[in-house]
């Protein structure tokens, strides 16, 4: 018999910050997130795969603008947007990946895309949009994923000599009546604006997804370990499936996600054992810091990071979904 | 005492084609590889390091119009040409990759400055020029890609319905007097067309870089392997470092070239027989064909590849350069 199905997300890592700490704020992550999890667990309850399932919640989180990825993305050096995506099939280790796109309103179903439809596992940049737009995938005028929060981080961003690794901004938020300004606990400055999913279904398959708006005020083109298979996003019926946050640049130089399902096919460590390796020794020699969700093919779910604080959460088909935002 | 220092380099991977067999062919192939591997054993002769011999090795690579990268690459379903490079340094983990480039002369050079100054590892598209500008690197008129060779091929690619994994009309150079003309003895329709290397210096360090112009009428915007650390290009002193050339997405899938340090790591496996499993075992699973070089902390070097040819030599400091075509 299979395991209980299964899905895990995560909306970024980072460290917390105090005057911003409060219930309110809170409890709007808790609510976000719980919503997106009954969402994806609505799918494998019903028999979809893991693979629709990690899609349908990577789709929300970019929809949702609390979190860095869709609307709600941060703006790069020159005000612009670009958006990356991949998502990973480990029934047949299919891939789909998408960088620097500016038009598409969710990134992560034209990663879909290209792994559903295309001979490709990436493309970037216009070409990546011109085969978002021959799939007939809705676009979106830039000022969409435009939100005043985000904007207001990147006036400040622009003040100072180099990027900001999340939304610097938002503090000042905090207090906010506008419910559709990012309130954030977790440290606007010391936060990974990545969102992630990944799910076990019914069938004993494993998928992951990965999507991001980058780093504040980041040089146009900077691609990150979202958009990059075994980086940011790897999935493998017979290991594990894994989507990062984080510092981008070290994650791709350890391959983190890759290194999780590595370490269990070649020494025999378990689900738990390889991501804390990784998350707790491996990254953090090259001061990679941030963390991951994973899943293995019994159902097992660790959501580990090197951060204060990690938005997170799984839920288990008839089960009542499980979120955290602190250690 | 530290192993002699080595380089090994490959110009691509594929299937031999009788007609186009001819010993003036190979001899321009076997100087090409050798003139290549000279250089480079002079870089590491006079106590370069081994980053820079790879990045040497892949510059000249590019500059030669007998391969698919730089000057030579293949055009684009548009009729542009996107080139993509990256390097790695196995003593540090740093990286650097640069993908759909169109103007930068020599790919491999961004790549190597991403490396050295930037805190980021992947630049893509017009952002990917602009940090080569702000460097100081060589720009060229897009015609500086354009051989009258790859030209022919992509006119005739237009004509079929999909993409051509190399340059097809290479055959009816074959016996052309023109020098300047690619004659190729490996299959044009059947060969991957990248280019890269791998070197151990005399300080024991391990280095790695790769380069490529894509695949012939590919769709604009597509990414393969070779910029991609952990499939195209990946070192670490504590293993290997290893560039590869094949259909690029299931090396992607597969993240060959990280792959062949992780089996090392993990389950103790020889460099021989890391680099075996992947080339001959786990690419073809998923159809994958190609081959890698690859090199070792003790100066061991191999060359696997599960395809009929591949461009190949290596050469030792203080031994003459061997190159190889066939099986």
């Amino acid at each position: 018999m299979n395991a209980t199905p299964v899905i895990a997300i995560h909306g970024g890592a980072g460290t917390i910050v105090r005057h911003a700490m409060n219930a309110e704020a809170e409890a709007r992550y808790h609510a976000a997130l719980t919503d997106i999890l009954s969402a994806a667990q609505r799918v494998l309850a019903d028999g979809g795969s893991a693979l629709d399932a990690v899609t349908e919640a990577v789709r929300l989180l970019e929809d949702c603008p609390l979190f860095n990825a869709g609307h709600g993305a941060v703006f790069t050096a020159a005000g612009t947007h670009e958006l990356d995506a991949s998502v990973m099939d480990g029934a047949t280790l299919e891939a789909g990946a998408i960088s620097c796109v500016t038009r598409v309103k969710n990134p992560v179903l034209a990663a879909r895309r290209v792994l559903d439809v295309s001979d490709h596992v990436m493309f970037t940049g216009p070409g990546a949009e011109a085969f978002a737009a021959a799939q007939g995938l809705e676009f979106v005028d830039p000022s969409y994923f435009y939100t005043e929060a985000r904007h207001q981080q990147w006036l400040n961003a622009r003040g100072t000599s180099g990027t900001m690794l999340d939304h610097d901004a938002m503090t000042k938020f905090a207090f906010s009546n506008d419910p559709r300004d990012p309130i954030d606990p977790i440290d606007p400055d010391r936060k990974f604006g990545t969102v992630g999913a990944v799910a076990l279904d019914a069938n004993g398959h494993l998928a992951a997804a990965t999507s991001t708006g980058g780093i504040t005020n980041k040089q146009a083109g900077r691609v990150g370990d979202a958009p990059l298979i075994g980086a940011g996003c790897y999935a493998n019926d017979a290991t594990c499936a894994v989507s990062t946050t984080g510092t981008g640049e070290m994650f791709i130089r350890m391959l983190a996600a890759y290194d999780v399902s590595a370490q269990m096919e070649y020494r025999g460590a378990s689900l738990e054992d390889a991501s804390n390796d990784v998350v707790m020794m491996k990254l953090p020699r090259i001061e990679g810091r941030g963390g991951l969700v994973a899943v293995d093919a019994k159902g097992n779910v660790v959501l580990p990071f090197n951060t204060e604080g990690m938005y997170r959460g799984f839920a288990r088909v008839g089960e009542a979904p499980v979120t955290a935002i602190y250690r």
